[in-house]
């Protein structure tokens, strides 16, 4: 069975989902972020980078365990190990691939540095939350010509609409709206309704807690760690 | 031949040096981004993203065309198509790849941040500088942490490490120096005699201007753009 290491944040849900889609048998091993358990020494063997999500499969390639980090790969290596959610035909697998990178390198980071300076961040830096609230929107208006071309980044369902999908869901934290982009819109009402959501969105529910008082230690264990 | 739509940064850096490595004929498409010429629609036709690189493979999957943006997706495609500089070892496999989405994730995004914040920014905003400036630090120690284990970030020489050493070269932006992460250090001097890296480095040398004035078109251009 597969050990989850799992909070809710949007690269984890892609996991979650994932997970949910392959129908495969997983456990959930809590790292509460804001308690800092992502920076104790035993997640971090598993994570070097001390972040969520991360998984440990005890039947790895050649039936050995393995240990894997970042949310991209993790998903890569779901679909492999499964067969789904990856294209089969190449064109349509780069197709999936370079819509995952998009949302790896851009569509996650830029998005999370918008819901910093506009939620998290002690002081309101105006040139920060408006650098980035207008990469947000760009980056919308990127997917949004994408998907007034197609059903799905590749064409079909796959890793890198679940990839995607997870961050659409917290837009309002990134000064977005999804009447402005209406085929985004479509498409994540087409992805949300899907049982693999709802199965995603239930873990931890009951525990999880998410509020982060400025001045609190929740906010020095999610921003401030020491390097 | 394959199209090669490249400018000197980082990303489009990492593109540069893998095609030198797998010694596959190319021609240089430049794409001058202080001109806004990444924002022409013949160019969002390639990379609707309008960033460098992009590659289009005039011989793609099955002998077809197939173009293909996000640095991280040409270098696995190329890497998939030459059988080169990506491990054939399954946790090997995995670990490039895990390391390929750490670089394309944090270790480039938030290393941009602290080169946006440190150099670029027209107002000093010491937050901001400080922010990225640690994370940059921080991610520093994760790479230090891995490379003080392997020779390289997936055991042998692979896309991880191209992905990671271009941007490396430019951590005096980020407010780093080598001399703090003696692991990193070694292995980028491993990596920086290589002639692929020479070669990556002459691409555009002669035409190339790199000074932005914060109240020119050419900032405007590259931070400024229009959503």
């Amino acid at each position: 069975m597969i050990d989850f290491y799992f909070w809710p944040t949007p690269n984890a849900y892609k996991v979650a989902v994932m997970l949910a889609e392959i129908g495969i048998p997983y456990r959930v091993m809590p790292i509460n972020i804001l308690e800092g358990e992502q920076h104790a020494p035993e997640f971090l063997d598993i994570n070097p980078n001390g972040k969520v999500p991360a998984i440990v499969d005890p039947d790895g390639p050649d039936g050995k365990p393995i240990a894997i980090f970042e949310s991209g790969a993790i998903l890569l290596y779901l679909a492999e190990k499964t067969g789904k959610l990856l294209p089969t035909d190449s064109v349509r697998r780069y197709e999936a691939l370079q819509w995952l990178m998009f949302q790896m390198g851009g569509f996650g980071p830029m998005l999370g540095q918008a819901h910093h300076f506009r939620v998290y961040a002690p002081e309101q830096i105006d040139y920060a939350v408006e650098r980035y609230t207008r990469e947000a929107s760009r980056l919308y208006k990127v997917l949004d010509r994408r998907l007034a071309e197609v059903a799905f980044l590749a064409g079909e369902y796959s890793i890198a609409d679940i990839a995607t999908f997870t961050w659409v869901r917290t837009r309002k934290m990134h000064g977005q709206d999804l009447q402005d982009y209406p085929a985004v819109r479509d498409w994540y009402n087409r992805i949300k309704v899907r049982s693999s959501v709802s199965e995603a969105l239930s873990l931890l529910k009951s525990d999880m807690t998410w509020k982060v008082d400025k001045k609190s230690d929740s906010w020095t264990n999610m921003f401030g760690a020491k390097v």
